[in-house]
């Protein structure tokens, strides 16, 4: 893909018409970083995931998508996948270095029907950052 | 409501048709108890919980339903609340004697149309407690 060419992965996103996942990035997060660092460690985490996805080869299985506080302050910085009768899940202790596992983390979460990737077949950093999960909404009764 | 009727809060909720909102009660928590503690102290919470739904007088608006590991082990009991196009809340650190303002905080989230309840109108538990939140899945592509 054309790194000059912004609008495809956007294109791509729709004519996929498969998206049923969400990757959010918590882009406010500091991760412990003095409050006057520009850009915030978690934008600097969400732009190098999304310019990683840009990146690939193949159709994007999960949106990227920007969050302001996932609340996780103390162990940022974070994100949470999630998606339509899904599982949801927040992970944090993440940084830049944790890129490739991300994506490929979120690919898998993406190919199941309810959030839930075998143990085993997690990356690392969602083993051990994981920070909470929560069970699909019910429908309305 | 009479206590002694247990089949009335389930039709409550079904002739409702108003139930957006979910409180998860994660059962299986030890909250630091010895692993043989029977029952476990989420189960203790979730059941202390439904009692205390059924013996209000209002009609309720947000089920409790169980949950098997919310992934916040370290710091349960836990709860989780969602819903349909709302933001969804982890909250931890929680036990029975929680259960009044949790049911106080629940039917707060159950009366937004996006989770989203003033901060000054969460209970206490919430705000000291709150462990990670999500925002709710976007519509698929």
């Amino acid at each position: 893909m054309d790194p000059s060419a912004p609008a495809a992965p956007q294109r791509a996103l729709s004519e996929s018409g498969d998206i049923a996942a969400t990757l959010y990035v918590c882009v406010t997060c500091l991760a412990g970083e003095d409050r006057e660092t520009v850009p915030r460690a978690g934008r600097r985490l969400h732009d190098a995931l999304a310019d990683a996805q840009r990146r690939q080869d193949e159709l994007p299985k999960f949106r990227i998508v920007e969050a302001e506080c996932l609340s996780n302050c103390n162990r940022g910085c974070s994100v949470a996948l999630t998606g339509p009768g899904r599982w949801s899940y927040v992970y944090g202790d993440l940084g830049e270095a944790s890129v490739d596992d991300l994506l490929a983390g979120a690919s898998r979460y993406a190919a199941t029907t309810d959030g839930l990737v075998p143990w085993r077949e997690r990356p690392a950093i969602f083993r051990r950052g994981v920070i909470a999960r929560i069970p699909p909404s019910p429908s309305p009764v």
